[in-house]
């Protein structure tokens, strides 16, 4: 098995269409599925990215065909995109990234993961967000109670790198296994320190 | 408040349109989403349905206005229907309803489901289905072990009644929450017995 034990991305051939303008974005979630279908396989952890909302307007059926949906809009999602369990415990994250080279911009942020997450942390769960700095090649894992702590005090518009280095954890990857997030989450949440 | 001790369901002023048929198999669905609205307005639990996953083929971009997604197919989901967290537990199951008046027929829980919720139980979380046998307006929790053992010994295509009286509990409901399943998962799996 190959590692990238410095964590950055891996380009090549697993990536349909690098270059793409419609790819933009998709990298990071795209590995996260990766990594959740290991977890899965290797029977570590059930986690899945939840479906895309979606309001449909009008349905078409065609004769002897699946119904055909022919008009239909995204809808805002009220929570964030992945959930599951890992050792018994309920995990919730968003994923999210950023061409930025300095900053993250919190406008990535929405108030409805913010809220989601709260309520997360309330009833016992564990709450995160995966970021991306995709110019840095750097991903880094945040606890949802240091996010919502900055969101919340923030008297600016984005998180200074600097502070990814002193409030989140770097997240290493391989080939199977491209976002091993569950390495850091089992630092954070689950060794004794 | 008012209650109704007896977990028949309401009709009347929430319903849309009790008689029309594109309503058929939805209600329970709907009671369901109004019970962990009140949930999670009560600060009692996070658990969401996910949305029906769909494939996109074409979408349109018209001048000043959202995109439109023009065509569309729906997906088969990989997962259950509901997912989240209460008490620090993961909570996963999904909801059947049934015209049958004797037995429930197994074609309606699917492999998938039955995969899936045998690996949340592997992994530590909280599993079951929903019932409801809408002729005798009765709704059961269904533990996933029992409705897994069942499903891999039956030889018949269908679970009798009198199984569910012996192995499901009846859950009851109220106005403000109809189907209220957590104090069933309450007795279920947080009381001593």
């Amino acid at each position: 098995m190959i590692k990238y034990p410095n964590g950055k991305k891996i380009s090549g051939a697993l990536e349909t269409s690098p270059h793409s303008t419609s790819n933009r974005g998709m990298e990071l979630e795209s590995e996260i599925n990766r990594s959740n279908e290991y977890y899965l396989s290797s029977k570590m952890a059930v986690i899945h990215k939840k479906p895309t909302p979606i309001q449909i307007v009008k349905v078409d059926y065609p004769k002897r065909s699946a119904v055909k949906i022919t008009e239909a809009y995204f809808r805002q999602a009220s929570t964030t995109d992945y959930n599951g369990v890992y050792r018994g415990r309920y995990i919730d994250f968003e994923a999210k990234e950023s061409k930025n080279k300095t900053c993250f911009p919190l406008k990535l942020v929405h108030p409805h993961q913010i809220r989601h997450l709260k309520e997360v942390l309330y009833h016992g769960g564990i709450g995160f967000f995966i970021i991306r700095w995709t110019s840095l090649e750097e991903t880094y894992l945040v606890p949802a109670e240091k996010m919502i702590h900055f969101y919340q005090i923030a008297m600016r518009s984005s998180i200074p790198y600097q502070w990814f280095i002193e409030n989140a954890l770097l997240i290493q990857g391989n080939y199977v296994n491209p976002v091993d997030y569950l390495k850091v989450v089992d630092q954070l949440y689950f060794e004794k320190r």
